[in-house]
């Protein structure tokens, strides 16, 4: 489509923090590298105070900041907001967009409970808006393979799943409570195992049961950092589960924020009766597959391409890695696509409350030692 | 020790299939490669006919063969008696040799059932013999490099276990019945996940409590190979699993003979809140090792040498992998000396035992669908 | 610095291929990730016709595009001029923005020889205007951590070096001639290989001597894709090459554009008396560093995270892999820093021009069968 | 073949070192694992003195031991003649056993220059007896594996090459002198280069020109372990290479004991035109292996199993990893093989002979600074 013929959306972003940042960087990149029907313009954004809004509206290149996030989601030169706002806050701010009619980008964990992601779900199918939720690695190329192989039959029926997202934020015993430990929608299973079942669910469909065992590794922390108070911890660092799928593959699945030495090991294998495709975020651009059999079988390490839309986006040679970032990218090209034709994005509010009830699935089969089936 | 004093001790060796060509071989080299206080001597062999028996013992360097296991077990010229017939044979062949007085050297699993493999064990503690079970395994260096790492405190306080044993052998749906299918003992977590669960207790000590899903993938299977008559399968597939061990570390373990891809994928992840360390047979002469932190952290890739014993029984540099074979050689090093000096073996029986009663646990933990404690 | 006080600068791209998109892209994120003392604004962009470069501008952000590079060169809005046109015009461009006072930011290589990058260099010292050469795979900030801990002896004294930069895209003898062939600075040696001089460079100082062997594996090409004509080519494909630096360390070095299954090896081995460290592209997150001895020595395996500067920039938190685009912001970041603040780029037309010597030394050595000696 | 029929072989074994204790190893187990025509006897091991030759052949299962290795190569009791004494030693040994008709089995380097190799050589061909030597790297089922991937042209055309072996073990700079830094036959390109050079003529054919830069890394070492006294070192302790083979292949090779970090970097890659294969001995039951292009090509990592000859007389399964000192043993097997038939094994005295003219020539290269064309 011709740039110059092009309509234009405008973005209101809340918060400025990493996320925030991430974002705002995508919808900068994201013109020049996708062919989009509508072009992004940084509009308003929103964070604490005026003074770091409007500093930080110009460091990232938004027309204006403002403290009132409230009037960034009903202002007319908005229209699509992206929440980036600690998770409590979700579900104000998503409800208020939602009934202004905009189109709403949310930071996962969709909302701190079930409970208030169902309504946050609710209002947006009635209210008809696009709705997207920023499981980002979902959106890599190499996922989309192996969705792609797993979904074409070439590794056969699928017959087992193991996945597991480690990392070692919290493995530090004196790594300080914060909004991650908050009894209300906090622990590893709820930050991070977020993201290996929303990769379970993207590659293999509905879990259906679970037994898990979610632990506190690390009864108190301190108040702060640096600080001698202690305090409870009454979330999980580290949950392990058995998931029985939909379809009848059953396997398991691991969340951790305190496994020392990994940084990012958001991995899967996927079995199949005729092969099999694993994937770590460690080497994110990389997706190991085995098919056939005999003297020359074994793992086929493939590594992203051109081949692999929407890598040839980023660059038309293969070998020229994809990096975090990027990933954000890919999610707001499907947003904006999204936002101009009405189409549904991938995850939107109602996969992302599914993933929740999962989550709340496992603490109560964790609390009441027995298998929990979930709700369809 | 001077070889020209050294003892002798007389080998009697039941059955000569793969593990019997193994044991055999290791006999055959243990002496050039340990410093041993007895000399192992290949004296009689037993299998299904004298005519095998008797071509077999040539082969594999035995004095004599026999049709009559009794008879060797019985013989004053064998003084340790090494069985490697099928499962189902063990217990009686391991009381035979009991009774005798004879050091025993049974191949895994013990026995087919716990309560078989708690005859085995009480026989043989009340008759004081040595005893040492094929958990091969166990024997590797960088196995050994791993416990120690574990026990001194290298990673810290120990807080999770990631433990799986994968292969493909089964993973062909019309791959037929055999001794391996056998309701009584059979399926995979008998047969394989009985390695990874040796490994976790050799690791961390006694698993207390388990949550299970034992998982028959492939309903039925032809009676032989390449029948058309097939017959249901009653033993699992794959198996996961959530433990707890004793120490009050939690963790996750897989055994799965349906894993299309994995050749030997017997690997482990231990935790701990200051390093972690994990291991695969897939590279069964490294281990990896994460300790400290800053910028030069990340896992160290330890390969085996001469400073892990007993490496350097086999060779003096490093970089000269050891294979499967010598970890066999490094089991019977271990039952020799055991033998002469009236030490134990580990595993011996009463360890066997505690895997098998821990495979029983999670068998009931999947029927029952609830978490199971063994007892103590 | 304040995002409101900074001055701006304009940038004048000229060419919209990959690199001109990769360019254009880097100048829109830079400023979200950085905190620079100066903001660019792309304000013209160059391509061949009208119609391309205007429809490029709307697409890259650019304020407008034009047919008219000499004109691009001497506007008033450019501060910066970007070349990413076919190296044979690097020249002529260069020269009329030095001449126009203007910082160039020119593609890789330089020139298509050494004598024209020389002028090139000569000119930009005289005019004393700012320089820098788009060898982005320096930027990663492994490879920075790399020279950090060769330069501080954390490997001890440097005895060896191994290097390559192997790719694939020309390994089909059907992949016809191109600018790539052409024999005026064409082939892999220059192509690549000058990659894996500069990053040899950049490591351990200047190249003083070398031997070479440029093969070309496939005479002859089709003259265009899928064209019956065939036309000899007489450029290499591969290069091996024996390296002596002034250091006195010798080593080896190979590039190859036919290196079927390679996507990016852009790789190195840099050897010390204490310590070894290693890097390939395939990889680009990591680097392998082996210091120390002893039963827990070997390789360690170093993530990329916030404690590689300037990898905060992209993200707090290790384990968000970087990727080839960011590679190109990063040296965006160190060019508008020098433009802002009057300092220079590493590496600068003077770099490169050393680099392009290297490469000729390397083609005469193989055209003489001689080792060649490289004037200083 | 019936164990009962066979006629069997004595073995006299000069030198118990690491070379003889693995040799002695392998004559030990070859039975068991082979069927091969004839038995393999342990008759007489030779070694400096009495007393350690006797306790020697004691402890490694031979008839007696002896300090004449005279004696022994005429010993009507031995029919092959081992040797693994020191390098400079080899030639005497094995003419005097040519002059007795026994077969010759000699470590590596088959002598300390090639003038002597062609004597043993010249003096055996014309007494036809059988002779092997001892490059057991060549014996790896990968390996071979690797050879019938290239032959069978699976990767097309052969386009280049790249070869090392780089270990650790004179990195230390007091690492002091031994055989080893002789100058007549010593240095890393003839201890180590010389399998990789065997490697490369077994993969690929015959190398016909060589330019080289043979580099004395550390110019003094202490004359014997812990002593203050230094003695200059004159042979390499690396040598970079570049080969053209007759084949018309080029590449590049490299020889380092002081390469810190790798204890068994003994690697290829392999490109062609329509593939690619790459090894390491550090990962030595696996091949890398890649073929085909589209969005599912990349590098198969093959795991050695059954299907790769000769594993399957070490495991019938897959998975099971081989070791250094099997690799012996199938190198005892071919020879023994070789012994019954009046067959010839790969290597033999002929072939080693042109391995060590090919380190001459690289020597001469470097000292000259020239390219150097092995005579034919």
């Amino acid at each position: 489509m011709s740039e110059n013929t092009k309509s234009s959306v405008g973005i209101g972003l809340i918060g400025s923090g990493f996320m925030g940042r991430c974002h705002a960087n995508a919808f900068a990149s994201v013109g020049g590298l996708f062919d989009l029907p509508v072009r992004p313009v940084r509009a308003v954004l929103a964070d604490a105070t005026e003074e770091l809004a409007t500093q930080q509206a110009a460091a990232l290149g938004f027309d204006r900041g403002t403290a009132d996030w409230q009037a960034l989601v009903e202002d007319d030169a908005v229209g699509i907001v992206a929440i980036t706002a600690p998770n409590v806050l979700h579900e104000r701010m998503a409800l208020a967009a939602i009934a202004a009619g905009k189109t709403v980008y949310c930071e996962k964990p969709l909302s701190t409970t079930a409970a208030s992601a169902l309504r946050m779900t609710e209002a947006a199918e009635a209210a008809g808006v696009v709705t997207s939720v920023g499981f980002n690695f979902l959106r890599n190329p190499m996922v989309r393979l192996a969705r792609e192989i797993i979904e074409s039959g070439e590794i056969g029926e699928v017959t087992g799943f193991r996945g597991r997202h480690a990392e070692n934020y919290m493995c530090d015993p004196n790594a300080p409570h914060s909004f991650r430990t908050d009894p209300q929608g906090g622990g590893a299973l709820a930050d991070i195992g977020s993201h290996i079942i929303s990769m379970a669910r993207h590659l293999l469909g509905p879990i259906t049961e679970v037994s898990a065992d979610c632990k506190t590794i690390y009864p108190t922390r301190p108040i702060a950092p640096g600080s001698d108070e202690h305090k409870p911890v009454v979330v999980d660092d580290m949950t392990h589960a058995l998931v029985q799928f939909e379809s009848g593959v059953s396997g398991s699945l691991e969340a951790n924020w305190a496994a020392t030495g990994r940084t990012m090991d958001l991995s899967f294998e996927v079995t199949g009766s005729k092969g099999a495709v694993t994937f770590t975020q460690e080497h994110m651009n990389e997706l190991r597959l085995c098919t056939g059999s005999g003297a020359r079988a074994g793992f086929t390490t493939i590594e992203a391409g051109p081949s692999h839309p929407p890598y040839g986006q980023f660059c038309p040679a293969p070998g020229h890695h994809l990096g975090f970032n990027d990933l954000k990218v890919i999610e707001v090209a499907q947003l904006l696509e999204a936002h101009a034709t009405g189409g549904s994005c991938d995850p939107d509010f109602r996969e992302a409350l599914e993933v929740q009830k999962t989550v709340e699935a496992m603490q109560e089969a964790s609390q009441t030692r027995s298998w929990v089936t979930l709700p369809r």
